[in-house]
């Protein structure tokens, strides 16, 4: 069985920033936590609370020592409330998801209204929508969305960075008509979509797909969307231990990609797995 | 046989503000001329010929008296040049073209690569990119024009007025993929997707279409053009001496429009010679 193995698997630039942020500071503090896990991966987050480092979900809950802020992100009002504690913050947000949010800080305060291109209970975009504190803000996820929002003369849309450029293009095509001035940052960052073409590229060529990932990171959920609807026969997998033998009788050739939040020995595993 | 009349044919608001302003000065002055013809129309500017107003071409034949801007206005250099001579300006402008022109200037001082979507040969084209004084400026006519655009970090999009939200949608998705921020002034006259919008419901219903406009009028060859793809028994025409009798043979229904620039009297004309 011919194995496909795509090259952009894993890690993308933000959660290998984080992860590396998060370890180092493991090293050297006593008293540390995060505020949400800090990135998508169960198995990551099981290591990082091996080396002391908790997660927690509220603000309140922390009282002192050092806090690591998760690569997706934190609200404004979360920074703020964090700000006037007495802690110490490691801010390891993506800096994509950085600009998204000055972005969206931008064009609030000069008087557009504000646009996000995301997943509504993401808490990347609840962080990013956060910084648009002025007038009018709108998570839209998709087409249908788009057409219910209301017309105005000002719109500005940011994008979560994960997005999939052909559900920005199709909203910025209706949205076009809502307004007379458009101002879009398309924060989308390249590696999503860089990850998304290679795994457009490998379905196409494999009997069966495997899509590794935390079944709560939205990147991995859209990949194998992406990588289904070319190849039915796709699967979404945390672990190499979920793989069943049956998913490959008649298989020649298995393609295998990864979410951005996918450590490499998880990947490592999973190769291994389907080889023997 | 049926005849349906666009009720939105003929003079917009900007045509029929400049033949206003054009017919009001040339009672009032005695030396009087426009920049070009006043609107797109030869028969419109032959009856103001017989008022006095001159077509001139260069500023440099300009040497006192009263100049007339037409509709789709000039260029930033004309302008000036003009303001040097000891001539009154009477600015036909179109506010909706004005509009689009401090657009243009606008992005081009914000330090915007200006994408102007429209005919590289029209004067109002000519005219707008004229203001966007400073860094790159592209005309964009088509898809295949904005493949070809260079990438950037921001890009200002401006339109001519009378250009098609589906050519502009189109340019806009290339361009969406060609810069980190894009920032689209719609300045699509409304008049114009009303009028192609309503061409598109008539040329559905008839069995001949005709489509009545100035040769050099870009919004009628473009009306012409949607008519076309939907009734190949589509007649562009100046005025109703040109209508054929032959062309409508077999038919029931005849629809009409007018491009923005067709004053009324043609269109009466049309319509009688139809009847008849």
């Amino acid at each position: 069985m011919k194995i496909l193995l795509a090259q952009s698997a894993g890690f993308c630039f933000g959660v290998r920033r984080a992860t590396t942020m998060a370890f180092e500071a493991a090293e050297s503090r006593d008293r540390i936590c995060s505020l949400g896990p800090i990135i998508h991966s169960p198995q990551l987050v099981e290591k990082l609370e091996e080396k002391g480092v908790r997660v927690l979900r509220q603000v309140e809950e922390i009282t002192g020592g050092t806090v690591i802020i998760r690569s997706h992100g934190v609200t404004s009002q979360e920074l703020d409330a964090l700000g006037e504690r007495d802690v110490e913050i490691v801010d390891a947000t993506c800096p994509f998801v950085k600009k998204a949010q000055e972005h969206a800080d931008l064009l609030s305060s000069e008087g557009y209204t504000v646009v996000l291109v995301g997943e509504k209970d993401h808490p990347e975009v609840q962080g990013i929508v956060s910084y648009a504190r002025q007038g009018d803000v709108y998570v839209v996820a998709d087409p249908e969305d788009a057409v219910a929002l209301p017309r105005c003369s000002r719109m500005g849309i940011v994008a979560q960075t994960t997005q999939s450029i052909e559900n920005l293009r199709t909203i910025v095509d209706i949205c076009l008509e809502k307004c007379k001035e458009l101002r879009i940052y398309n924060t989308i960052c390249d590696a999503t979509s860089v990850r998304q073409n290679e795994a457009r590229s490998i379905a196409r060529q494999a009997d069966v797909m495997l899509v590794i990932g935390g079944f709560n990171s939205a990147n991995t959920n859209r990949l194998a969307r992406i990588c289904r609807d070319i190849q039915p026969r796709t699967h979404h997998i945390e672990t190499a231990g979920q793989i069943e033998s049956q998913w490959f009788d008649g298989a020649k050739t298995v393609g295998i990609t990864a979410g951005a939040s996918t450590p490499r020995w998880i990947i490592d595993e999973v190769v291994k797995r389907v080889q023997a």
